[in-house]
């Protein structure tokens, strides 16, 4: 794990929670983007050299929108930057990870990524990504 | 707000979860403390630039002990640094945000710190922290 390249923030109402960020971290979101396979409109803050990614359901049954259903807002996610995702797969799998993903899939942000079950991993939902170069 | 300090994930057996997120990040922890004010036993992981502190409680009755018997094991709180807390405090205050420390206290790692309630932050539970320098 190179970096904490995000935080996934679950929000219901992201154009309220952009200014409620953007007071706390005295700067405004510099992006918005929609990623449809995944249900989600997100906003993303820079904070020094990592960002925080706010995440509104577009759907209703999106994962979001379930996770704050059963959970209420907060914090969603934990994202790492990784050299090589797909070693990073297998290694992870190897040490007893339950990943969610045997390949890497399309995220936001311009990023391959993976997801690893919270069960194995003490109740965190953990993503690995690392940047889309083509 | 300059940068992610720490994110604080709260564990049930810090031992197994110093295990487990050695195996995550191939790398050990670097650092065990104990904060008695605060019932915890805490650990450190160095992510590239932050950190990820593990929190177990150390009292029946700490705010940990209390986390994890109602939402279970799983990220506690986000640690932004900051350059002068005593003045965020204020400025956070005058944005709406309910602050739980009127004044710093001292916390784990060499540093002042405070917290701002979740009920203000989207269900974030937020700390501000600065390097104690004496």
């Amino acid at each position: 794990m190179k970096k904490i390249e995000h935080i996934g923030i679950a929000v219901k109402n992201l154009k309220e929670s952009n200014a409620l960020f953007g007071k706390l971290f005295g700067e405004p979101h510099y992006k918005v983007e929609t990623v449809e396979s995944e249900g989600v409109n997100t906003s993303f803050f820079q904070v020094g050299d990592n960002k925080i990614e706010l995440l509104e359901a577009s759907k209703d049954d999106s994962p979001i929108a379930k996770f704050i259903a059963r959970k209420g807002e907060g914090i969603h996610h934990i994202a790492f930057d990784v050299d090589d995702i797909e070693a990073e797969i297998i290694r992870l799998k190897e040490e007893g990870f339950i990943v969610l993903n045997d390949r890497p899939k399309r995220g936001a942000d311009n990023k391959w990524v993976a997801f690893l079950h919270p069960k194995s991993s003490n109740g965190v939902l953990i993503e690995l990504c690392q940047e889309i170069k083509e």
